[in-house]
């Protein structure tokens, strides 16, 4: 069973004459393990995963493997399990990494709170830690915590963005058609070859663009960039009081707006549900006052949900001035004091810059600072740049 | 002539099986016009090159065709046009762009000052433009300003990073082989089937993995983060007198090295030689001043360059601070005059920030400012982000 794209949209890069079918690697391949079940639905119980990250990444032109190449400082395989673990009816995720990668991967495992994952160790090729993997699933050993499973999805631990429906086409075509994993015998993991020389019943099941492997330093700057826009999109404006909410909020709101595609204003009650649903940008609103006490309360329900653990949360603490009333320096000396904040912050993953907005009387011109902010805001949540935290931004 | 990317690194993404073919799409395939030619070495005046631009970029899933996409607000394709520019001995290069989208062309041709182009009507496939375009070197008018070349290179316009030894490869082995493009009667650019059904004699030239097309919206992330990553290795430090050189120059020099490549510290002497080396940062050190005039000349001399037509240029204006003897908010009020000369140096494509260091007496102090003040230039350089211009940072 293998994955491709879709009609519609063929692979760009040049293939290589000689060797062009593996511009046909499978993106994601199920062997149907117990002939018994293959019949049956997509049960509760029967499915699971094998990852073979066993690979040594040389066409990267970098030292380390792929799989483990930061993106927003994390490691590349922990976005793919996270994609796996996302989908509720995979019951156990096993990935096959080197015995020198093992710690390593104990440590990403632990680090980012993966769960429903187990280890074997890679054999020396792909195909070898498929079956590596595909053993530990079939051992009937007492105490072991695998249940056996109907079907296992095999996937690259270098394809992040695998969604569940193209997983769930998977496993619903294995089903129905009981293939096996042939490619273990062949050596070969291309549906062409299989069709040709075997009598395996393969079908290609259409994938979709998002499905791509990240092979050489481009893919991880395209991933990372794929990443920073997705966690990019819902902005928390959390204002300090009702009124405030009233007379900037929405000026505010609808500026972000053309910028990032939700925003969401509140005066704090619901921030913790905010947080649930996975809002990784806060802009805190302190409209007349300097002191942090809004920022750190918020600093300390992000820290306390965790959210921060896989990707970097943004928050920019807005304080608005008057020039007229308070001389600049003196205001900007004030919230100067952000820089210890910051760097307290980064220690649990949150990034946090301040911003000055000029808060005029006169309508048009508040306009005009908003929208200067709106800017500002942007910038900080699009790129996510650890190395600009703690500065004082002044619109 | 067909080109592929080397033997060793075949193409990642999974292709599609009843397209298989197509995953072996031509990067770029040269036609002997004249056979009379074909022997001969690669001459100065025999070489053009014809780019098929009339594509509607549907996979990108944008609505601007992908050779018209942004990258650092300048279209893709003057990013190719700029790559065949640099080699010499392209004598001339005929782009193919549809009637709606001739004036758009025109305008980006004039806007980066691009040489040696003509213009023709894209036809409504591929071959049919890349046909066009022959048509227009071939043809024998009076008062036509376009040499008759003994070898066409057909590139596409949404491969920005062609190198010239690769068409250099392509060019000799047009010549030796005396390939002609066959691929307008076959109505396919595809070397497998070149070779299956007719007796032309092609071969394929080995690309490089920098040799890839931008087709989805992923690959244009992936180009912009290259080019930024290309335009930030190099950056120059100028300082304002000679003793300073000396003392901070070295230890900011120093620091510089560990985030970028090439660091070039200079007192002024030699700027207008290293902006004529295409040199895209500076920083602006005015050690005890707080006033503008250096980073005005800088200003000056790059806008004169026209260094910024290409490329965003990075300024970062580095200001030094005594916290004991000025007040910080005194000192922030006085760069923030900053905003208005970034307002006008924007306009320019200059992006300019300001940077405040704390300069204590001590030693060890002082690296420490440097250090925070390395990471921040190194974020501004790297991000290129026209959102903080103007601003002014606190290390």
């Amino acid at each position: 069973m293998e994955l491709g794209p879709p009609g519609g949209s063929g692979p760009a890069e040049p293939g290589p004459r000689l060797r062009g079918l593996r511009g046909a690697d499978a993106a994601a391949s199920a062997s149907s393990l117990s002939r018994f079940g293959a019949e049956a639905g997509c049960r509760a119980s029967a499915v699971a995963a094998v990852l073979p990250a066993g690979g040594s990444g040389e066409r990267m032109g970098v030292p380390t493997p792929k799989q483990f190449c930061p993106i927003l400082e994390r490691p590349l395989i922990s976005y793919t399990l996270q994609a796996l673990e996302r989908v509720s009816w995979i019951k156990d995720i096993i990935v096959a990494v080197t015995r020198e990668n093992m710690e390593t991967m104990k440590g990403i495992i632990q680090r980012y709170q993966h769960k429903r994952i187990s280890l074997v160790e890679a054999g020396v090729t792909r195909h070898r830690s498929i079956f590596n993997g595909l053993k530990a699933l079939a051992e009937d050993q007492p105490n072991c915590r695998l249940s056996k499973p109907e079907v296992v999805i095999i996937h690259d631990a270098v394809r992040p963005f695998v969604e569940e429906d193209v997983l769930l086409k998977v496993v619903t075509a294995a089903q129905e058609h009981g293939c096996s994993d042939y490619d273990l015998e062949f050596g070969t993991e291309c549906l062409h070859l299989a069709l040709k020389y075997s009598h395996i019943k393969a079908k290609l099941v259409e994938g979709s663009p998002d499905l791509w492997k990240v092979t050489y330093k481009r893919d991880l700057y395209a991933a990372e960039s794929i990443i920073k826009e997705r966690i990019s999109q819902k902005v928390c404006v959390v204002m300090d009081t009702k009124e405030d909410e009233e007379h900037v909020g929405h000026c505010l709101e609808e500026m972000l707006k053309t910028e990032l595609n939700h925003v969401k204003v509140t005066s704090g009650q619901d921030l913790q549900q905010i947080i649930l649903e996975q809002c990784y940008n806060f802009v805190c609103v302190n409209v007349m006052t300097s002191d942090f006490e809004e920022t750190q309360r918020l600093l300390n329900m992000v820290e306390e949900s965790n959210l921060s653990i896989l990707y970097p949360v943004v928050v920019i603490s807005v304080h608005f001035l008057d020039y007229e009333s308070v001389p600049l320096g003196q205001k900007m000396e004030k919230v100067m004091q952000i820089r210890e904040f910051a760097k307290e912050a980064k220690k649990r993953n949150i990034l946090l810059s301040g911003l000055l907005i000029y808060f005029p009387q006169e309508e048009q011109k508040l306009r005009e600072s908003l929208r200067q902010g709106t800017t500002i805001i942007s910038a900080l949540i699009k790129e996510r740049n650890s190395g600009l935290i703690g500065q004082l931004l002044v619109a």
